[in-house]
């Protein structure tokens, strides 16, 4: 059984196209034998965001810190601490951080093989 | 796209053998579409704990509030908030409150057919 911090695991800046002021830390993976799903943590410094994209795999997101400006197919909807959100695949989507604190985010996804 | 607050989402007993005074949210399933895994939100008040079992799936967990004694195959460990843990298939498991304050934790799972 895994057991640590997930601040213990190391945080690494999110250079994909469209991403700005992003860091991950991939905190359950298929190294870890998990067989199905990866959860990672994400940090959005202030005026940072995701990239807005569209993929066909979809994402189970839980808001940890701060609040999220989502971009979604509806236009922007805030999400605060404690926010549940789920992405279908093929849905455009970007979380966006409005403010002046870090936000904090769980987000996972299938694994890909 | 589905966005909530976890507190938004009906809170029910778990009233599984080996289950005291352990609630639950299924905040992320089949019934929102999601194709591959749930996401649920537990709460366990102090003295609460869920059932000492193994399965064939496996478990990704983020604890949200408290500190989780985690019963394991090699004695319990503590896991404060901020704590990841993933339970592989078929390990012994159970999650304790062993404080006097509310433990809370995400719990995900694949989806069964």
């Amino acid at each position: 059984m895994k057991i640590c911090a997930y601040k213990d695991i190391e945080l690494r800046e999110v250079s994909d196209d469209g991403a700005d002021k992003v860091s991950i830390r991939q905190v359950i993976t298929k190294a870890d034998g998990a067989p199905n799903f990866t959860m990672r943590v994400f940090d959005v410094q202030p005026g940072g965001h995701t990239p807005h994209h569209q993929h066909d795999w979809e994402h189970e997101v839980f808001i940890l810190d701060g609040t999220a400006a989502i971009e979604t197919e509806e236009g922007t909807k805030a999400a605060p601490a404690g926010s549940v959100v789920f992405v279908p695949s093929n849905e455009l989507h970007q979380f966006r951080n409005e403010t002046d604190e870090v936000m904090r985010f769980i987000c996972l996804i299938p694994n890909q093989d």
